[in-house]
């Protein structure tokens, strides 16, 4: 065994040549059995073996520096620097996170999880580098998937102009999460097709030095790749073909749908945890869309790299036909790609995560608001409940969506309410229409929602009382329920319960109204309070004597938090909420 | 005369071949007429005449649709479909705004005023057009200087992938704003220079079909060029060679210069009103940049595509040599540059308009903050002093930028505090730092500012008094005076005046402290109340009496607007500020 005695690159180079493939089986091995057991991004770390301990035999990391892309595939990288343990040892699976962190080890140098950085990240070091005189390699590697994002192409661009040492690994899997789209695509077949020795080169056309690679996966010839571009003198493209899923047969077969994945059974790569059959918001979105789509050919549904958002399988997809549009890791274009088919009379509906939605305020603002158009968003893990590594948070779409004028935001308490206004926000003209999916489980309420919410920031009274009013926006409108019961148990006090359903939008009469028999107000709303629905509400008492109580999440980058810690760390209990109330009523 | 009796498409089209030519002289003269009186984006349009001309001749618009990136290059347009008098008759000059506006006319599409997004809403009108079974012609019209952006890259892979009718006319004046950057422009050197024969080409290495026109400024050969890919069923590049400032010997010579000008003299080109030598934040900015670079060779200026915004004029570039960056419009690529500048040891310092910074919350978020790299963004033109098109406005930076975790974004009032604010920023190594650079006019005060804003949310209580205290950010400070003045000259009121300097934080000590002896609160600030700062102000204070009045500007997209009536609109001066403290004091 070599992997086991690796604690620091040195160890990788003390290996001959003749070693390295015993050492790539073994690394190969452990990682499986570690994602089997803990589940994370299988397909991209076990097509990276190879590459990783080739660019750790020939570099010299941390002194040569090397970024990875998202950091999804920096699996390996953490197994040979240092972090070995990490997926040995099940009771430290989790003392390393998924992603590159420079808290972790000298030789991360970027906290990563958004595609299509990395080239631009590594030109800062390139420049910092060159101005102090430095002599290191730079290294950015990047696959193929986060080649479709501008910021990726507007770092290679510039890369090219540096014209000092800069190493681009394009780690070419033929594939993004799911299939790859996109013109470039097909340049990139052209290239594998040829030995990269076709004239028309994407690389090359943007000014970059150019080799490929067949053998993605053999260490060797990596290496030999590796050595002959180290020290270079430009900007250079290693482009290298790759298998995703290397090693693992369900993993190479199944692509998209071992990406990431759930801890499974090693033998025929069945899921350990039997299948949830809860019903799921991607899954509803995407039956919903499919029969509008089988009623007016002018709906179409839009995903930037991610089809499973809007449920969209492979089987969905073909059934949608062209009326799917999966337009790659592209999220500005999906927002402008939205707006255009709204302007030309289609009924688009984007669907996107909270975290990557932030790719598109400019897109939001300009493409879509200033023009009004009534194309359809949908904002999906928008909430505490959603993801929780520090970079796919999904706390900040309000601040980013809300504050944009033009645009309509809403928020659906609940699975009724949702499909109320989605079928709304489709059929009308007017408006440029976001809708924040609610996070968590499906919640069903048996009440009739209101079905047009063209009337704008019309709040609805759910439960008309005295006092206290509680707005309790979106998902946590069950929040506000448990403070009214706990309210009346506790202090006897009938609260009203105020349903806003708009986040964009104050309904001053209705605000006016609650000042006669109110003395508090609270808001509750599932993301940062920074910039959010609260304080619009706060503002608008700020004049008046109506005390204002404000809940949602402190403003910071919080890191695989655990979602009832950090509610509680925020006080978003009922309980806490109604100590707060009580204090205030009683003038502290 | 034939331009005179143009009043729609259909009248250049009644035009032989052999007219066409007086018809863009004329044209070029009456474009010159008003810009030289009226001042507009002069090298743009003059470069686009024939190629304007030679669209209307071929293309049947509006049934076929003509998308303008930028759209600063689509006067021209406007004569051609009905609005040629507002180029005729300078008591209407201002009866049309400088970019596309469907509001204007059925032959505009969208509104537009940023770039790189031409091709992307042009894909939405081609999709929507396919799903409804149209089959008219879908025209792009995108500067090479706009395709250093990310959204026009996603826009180009993605239109391949249509597989339908869509004409991408590259305008290639071999000019940005400034000289372009990125490996890109080699590329487009090269295909100039093999007339468009060179194998490696980027668009076809995007899967798009492509033409070459030497000729960009002949309108014949135009017109046969757009004749043959009419009604083409492949998305195919039509790259044009064109001459910016076309006709009109100082914008040919000085192309940098005459990008956007003031009325000037037709003879020379001298401007009309004698040069402005009041003092500029830009020109300052630059000085004090440069100053910097001259002690500290880790320090560099970073420009995305308007190196004016650092007062970085083609000469300070050269002194500044490889410590001044312009890496294009590439705004993604400029804040994660500077984030990895920053990380390998450098000082970058980023100089962006307001209205651009737009396009980069995720780099922000992501490769910056959750990073914590100390870079510094000056931020320009975040005021209603600022640009006043819709697509330029200076109001949404603070929502922006100042609910993102770890930024720390600060409002100077004032000359000297913003050049200690841009002293401290560069030493320190701890956050990542945006200033506001105040809008309007250089205001000098002649007091010690802090030099160490290390200890972050601290604010500066300037005038210490009671019963109303004003918090007034960055460049409202100013306001901030006056409304204590008159407080006092009519009420008789000492009232407190604090200068915040942090936007990104409160300062509860101070403002728990003012409690004690003070009723009411007001925040000022210069830009959009929604997700701003007063909001903060207004959510801490929510839970206690103090009664708190925020002062900014109504979220909205105020277009071509007049500063002094848009803030009177909202409420902003000394008169009505006070008029509401006394109301609100007085118990109404």
């Amino acid at each position: 065994m070599y992997a086991e005695n690796i604690s620091s690159p040195r160890d990788v180079k003390r290996l001959s040549a003749e070693q390295l493939p015993q050492l790539c089986d073994e690394i190969r091995r452990i990682l499986l059995e570690k994602l089997s057991r803990h589940g994370g991004h299988i397909g991209p770390n076990l097509g990276m073996v190879e590459a990783t301990v080739a660019l750790h035999y020939v570099f010299d990391s941390p002194s040569d520096k090397i970024v990875f892309d998202v950091s999804h595939q920096s699996y390996v990288h953490k197994m040979l620097t240092g972090r070995m343990e990490a997926f040995l040892d099940p009771q430290r699976y989790d003392s390393v996170s998924g992603y590159t962190n420079p808290r972790e080890s000298e030789h991360d140098f970027f906290n990563v999880g958004h595609t299509s950085t990395s080239v631009s990240l590594a030109c800062g070091l390139v420049k910092a580098r060159d101005l102090q005189g430095g002599r290191e390699n730079i290294i950015a590697v990047i696959g193929d998937g986060s080649l479709s994002g501008g910021e990726a192409y507007e770092g290679l661009s510039n890369a090219a102009e540096t014209g000092t040492n800069m190493i681009i690994v394009v780690n070419d899997n033929e594939m993004s999460i799911a299939e790859n789209h996109g013109g470039l695509y097909r340049n990139l077949q052209l290239l594998r097709d040829t030995q990269g020795r076709a004239e028309c080169n994407f690389f090359r056309s943007l000014g970059l030095d150019y080799l490929y690679v067949e053998q993605g996966n053999d260490v060797n010839a990596l290496a030999e790749a590796f050595s002959s571009v180290k020290d270079c003198t430009r900007p250079t493209v290693v482009h290298i073909h790759t298998c995703k899923g290397k090693g693992f047969a369900p993993a190479e077969a199944e692509k998209e749908r071992w990406h990431y994945g759930a801890p499974f059974r090693r033998e025929g790569g069945t899921p350990v945890a039997a299948p949830a059959d809860d019903e799921d918001y991607h899954t509803l979105t995407g039956e919903f869309l499919l029969e509008k789509m089988s009623r007016d050919p002018r709906v179409v549904a839009i995903s930037s790299g991610t089809p499973g958002v809007l449920g969209f399988t492979p089987e969905n997809r073909e059934r949608a036909g062209r009326q799917f549009v999966d337009v790659g890791i592209a999220e500005e274009h999906a927002v402008a790609l939205a707006s255009g088919i709204a302007a030309g009379g289609g009924r688009p509906v984007y669907g996107v995560y909270s975290t990557f939605i932030q790719r598109c305020y400019d897109q939001l603002s300009q493409d879509l608001c200033i023009n009004g158009n009534p194309a359809v968003i949908t904002v999906f893990l928008g909430s505490v409940m959603g993801m929780n590594d520090v970079t796919h948070l999904g706390f900040f779409d309000i601040p980013l969506i809300a504050n944009i004028p033009g645009m309509v935001y809403l928020a659906p308490t609940c699975r009724e309410e949702y499909f109320a206004m989605l079928e709304w926000a489709l059929a009308q003209r007017e408006h440029p229409v976001a809708i924040r999916v609610p996070g968590g489980a499906v919640v069903s309420r048996n009440e009739p929602f209101e079905r047009d919410y063209g009337i704008l920031d019309r709040y609805r009274t759910v439960v008309e009382g005295d006092t206290v009013a509680i707005l309790a926006l979106g998902a946590f409108f069950g929040l506000g329920e448990a403070v009214l019961r706990r309210l009346k148990t506790e202090a006897g006090i009938d609260a009203t319960l105020v349903n806003p359903r708009y986040i964009t939008g104050l309904d001053t009469a209705l605000l006016e109204n609650l000042k006669r028999s109110h003395r508090v107000v609270i808001t509750l709303e599932d993301g940062v309070l920074d910039g959010g629905f609260g304080e619009k509400i706060a503002r608008h008492y700020g004049p008046s004597p109506m005390r204002v109580l404000n809940y949602g999440l402190r403003k910071e980058f919080a890191d695989r938090y655990a979602a009832a810690e950090l509610m509680r760390a925020n006080r978003l209990s009922d309980e806490l909420i109604v100590e707060d109330i009580l204090e205030t009523l009683n003038g502290k």
